[in-house]
């Protein structure tokens, strides 16, 4: 296992692509998993006791923060999660929140989900803007959804039928990911031009995706 | 992604080794990972808002079943994920027990790891013998520990100085992991001659590691 010293001497910047050629891969390229929270409440009010249920499925999030972030004994440095908290069908689209977390500087995450929700609720504590803004070490958090997100980077999106991130070339650095339900139409027509990409054959969860994508990377950066 | 009516088709016994040839594999051969909770309490009266803690990192355990068993909108049927709760170092080692979830009868288990934890306290309520008993729906529950596990099977440990599942010709069809404490001495007596496999170059959680192997299983069944 390469130490996190060793992964900050190989830091470049991102490709403006948002593309990464397999060989080399160097370890410090900002990877990025953003996942859509259908139902995720946008408020901190939620109870740590019933995520699945009065929180909008913030289980799954909770999850994907684990899958973006530890290693044994280790935590990922050069991974974002970025959660779209959309509150639910009847919920105003004008009240959607973005919380951004950066292995960077991330602190106070354990490998529970009660730790995920409990940095979530602190995180929603502070009252968002337009901009970014820091509601935690390492956290950040602004008004908006998907189509502000698809205007910072170039994402990929999940697609049983894109290419295999085993044989693609290059691999992008971003990912779009959905909880347990389907991208909406509106959804679905913000990312209908995407570059699309598959884990394999069977379609699986939100968090099991990344840790698959990440082992990809793992395996990329090794041979570098 | 093939219908749980297709794998059933395709039913065979597992070999007799314990080993899969890649080619063909066969989607209704049973997996099986075995996780051993060094710490993990062996009663029912824990809490689910503290299984990092007071439950001994049953919340690994947790993520372990989660891991084992849940696709997108179905489980896999064809894995099994036992658990290994020992107490901790005070603990008689008698007391340990087996917990075995059986994904081809399971009931009841939602993704997040209190449903997890739920299940593992009514488990525990059984009080175990020295063979398995059921304890509810797909789960069952005995006596004995390790070196009780490894007369049933042939395991394989992951390693990071293992061979590579990505290109090992044939893949072992049960697996040891720990949780997040190292196999002690004695655990590695038992397993010492145990053929070993790495998933990768980063060492992961040990349901990352259930998660990136099933995703190479899935690969090797859509290949057959």
């Amino acid at each position: 296992m390469r130490s996190p010293e060793h992964k900050r001497e190989t830091s470049r910047e991102n490709s403006p692509e948002g593309l990464l050629s397999s060989t080399p891969y160097q370890y410090s390229t900002m990877l990025r998993f953003a996942v859509i929270g259908h139902k995720a409440v946008t408020t901190s009010d939620f109870s740590l006791n019933d995520m699945p249920g009065g929180a909008g499925r913030m289980d799954i999030l909770c999850r994907c923060l684990n899958a973006s972030f530890f290693l044994s004994h280790d935590l990922r440095r050069n991974t974002e999660c970025i959660l779209i908290l959309k509150g639910g069908e009847q919920a105003d689209p004008a009240s959607t929140i973005t919380l951004r977390f950066s292995g960077e500087k991330i602190k106070s995450l354990n490998p529970d989900e009660r730790s995920g929700g409990a940095l979530i609720k602190k995180a929603l504590v502070t009252i968002p803007e337009e901009e970014y803004q820091r509601a935690a070490p390492g956290i950040f958090i602004r008004k908006s959804g998907l189509a502000q997100l698809l205007e910072d980077y170039p994402f990929a999106v999940l697609d049983e039928n894109g290419e295999d991130i085993r044989t693609a070339e290059i691999l992008p650095e971003n990912y779009i990911l959905s909880d347990h339900l389907n991208f909406t139409e509106e959804e679905l027509e913000l990312i209908k031009d995407l570059p699309k990409y598959s884990v394999g054959p069977r379609i699986l969860h939100a968090d099991h995706t990344i840790t698959v994508i990440l082992n990809e990377f793992d395996r990329r950066g090794e041979q570098a």
